[in-house]
């Protein structure tokens, strides 16, 4: 690996590809050589890293000669298809798809949680879906204390999780609707303005949709909790770019309020906002930007023993994605 | 009881007392001598019923001479001081608001699922909350297949909760934004456009807020379940009027979706909106300005034993208030 690294980000023109240029500056990750890629439609495009101007060329199986770390963010089947070319000319690829992410040979890692899990790769490295990354933030800490057995959770997503075209659509219903009109669902099922829909990715025979899945396979493998029981409702609600998730969680252990406090006090990349009678808990609106993610409303399970209820929200673009990505390429420089 | 029976209504201009009236046009209900009654502030405006205005008049306590029926929906300190004084002018109150709720002699009816209790009423029957109702009505026909053990909510709440106030400061807030600008928030403790808010009612000291242990105690009053364990997170969203809640409910007996299916089918005010791959489910846009309650997403739940997940929405407005309030009269006339 070079020193600096030449670094390629592909699907750079997209929403959490933009994110990722923001978050390497801004964490100052040692930056040799910049490969911006992207479709040919977005060839030729100018993006700015460092003051300067970086041209995204198209993305090719050659594109990669010399990339020591790739940064992959465009969709599960562009993966598929160039993540292994990426590989093959040397690469630590790092990728933010769902294309790899139950693979027995690919790291899924949230650095805060299973960084060691990194060291063991064979060339890709698995970024979690982002309702799985901004849960376990909260969830991680508990288990290690507690010991996780069960895991409900609903979620309230945001609209920058269907990639730019999620903000625009919602924006576009918005702006239709102050006019005294309407603007057409294009990209969602169902109006998003004035709405919620419950339904996030496609359908599972089991009735569970494949996003609300990947929280349940993803948390266990991350957690290494192979049996984990899991279910989950995931919810497109009209908010620009963090989610919120409503968590009921049942442990092994007798828990209380205290130690979970402590717990998450101590957890890297995570804040606790929790003064109900001073309306302070975690609102997707004030945690948007933020690295950190947000933990409170937290109160002993009524329904379930063993159990704490709480409420969990982190900015989709950046735990959820783009920072989680950084977070695991730190791991190799 | 004259017939048609002389009608009240108490908070007449708010919101509910707005609903109430073109319910009761509506439904075709048996309205003799009509008196509306608000704050001296709202007293001399004009309401219109079956084409004819209607002045507003000062509540007072002499306000309920020769009234049959008595609605309530002013809010619970209105409904403590008043409703007794209309009991003891002879009429029945049908409350909408928590003050009586819970008391031992007042029923709390849901007519679909337990009709009978508001024949034991002292004067006084109460409407549930809006949230409780609409997650009854899907939760009722499984209890009585199944029977009921834990349930499990987070729920996705509408501004017209709020009153009236609640879409006006959803709605400045994103006329605001919409002109480049920005609205302060005056009802909620947090902005509403763009965000959700995991606070509705005062905190408990048990960490839980009053609206979710509303839904649990309510839940055990109207299903004759005193024992029932249940755990509630309630989350203020940016839709108008509909409310949705994700539902995981645990049983003593085995479950079959099909069953479930079959129970739903059977319950009156109750529709299954339950194709995934048609995108087929309820959303509360969609529910909006309809008397049924909409279910769908069911699925066995993948967490708990003998457990179905699946998600309700039904319009606030309607049976989480002003309908419920005047199907609890139909009962008397």
């Amino acid at each position: 690996m070079q020193n600096p690294p030449h670094i390629a980000i592909v699907g750079a023109t997209g929403a959490v590809g933009i994110e990722l240029l923001r978050v390497l500056e801004r964490r100052n990750f040692p930056v040799g050589p910049l490969t911006l890629l992207a479709s040919s439609r977005s060839a030729g495009k100018q993006l700015q890293f460092q003051g300067r101007s970086h041209e995204v060329k198209t993305l090719t199986p050659e594109a990669f000669a010399g990339v020591d770390i790739a940064l992959f963010s465009a969709g599960g089947s562009i993966s598929k298809e160039y993540a292994p070319h990426a590989v093959k000319a040397g690469a630590v690829v790092v990728d933010n798809s769902s294309a790899f992410r139950m693979d027995t040979d690919v790291p899924l890692v949230i650095p805060e949680i299973n960084a060691d899990a990194a060291r063991h790769h064979r060339g890709i490295i698995a970024n979690p879906n982002c309702t799985t990354a901004v849960s376990l933030m909260a969830v991680a800490p508990l288990h290690r204390v507690f010991g996780l057995r069960t895991l409900l959770a609903s979620s309230y997503q945001a609209v920058s999780g269907s990639g730019a075209k999620g903000p625009a659509e919602l924006e576009a219903q918005l702006r239709a609707w102050a006019d005294g009109g309407s603007a057409p669902n294009e990209l969602y099922p169902h109006p998003i303005a004035f709405n919620v829909i419950p339904r996030i990715d496609s359908a599972d025979p089991s009735g569970y949709t494949r996003e609300e899945l990947k929280m349940v396979h993803e948390s266990r493998k991350i957690l290494s909790l192979p049996d984990l029981r899991a279910s989950v409702t995931c919810v497109r609600v009209p908010v620009m770019r963090t989610h919120s998730v409503s968590i009921t969680a049942q442990f092994e252990r007798p828990v209380s309020l205290q130690a979970a406090r402590e717990a998450w006090d101590k957890a890297a990349g995570l804040e606790v906002i929790d003064d109900l009678d001073a309306d302070a808990y975690p609102t997707p609106l004030a945690a948007e930007g933020h690295d950190n993610c947000f933990v409170g409303r937290a109160r002993l399970d009524q329904a379930l023993d063993n159990a704490l209820t709480f409420w969990v929200a982190g900015d989709q673009l950046l735990k959820g994605a783009a920072l989680n990505t950084v977070q695991i390429a730190e791991l190799f420089v």
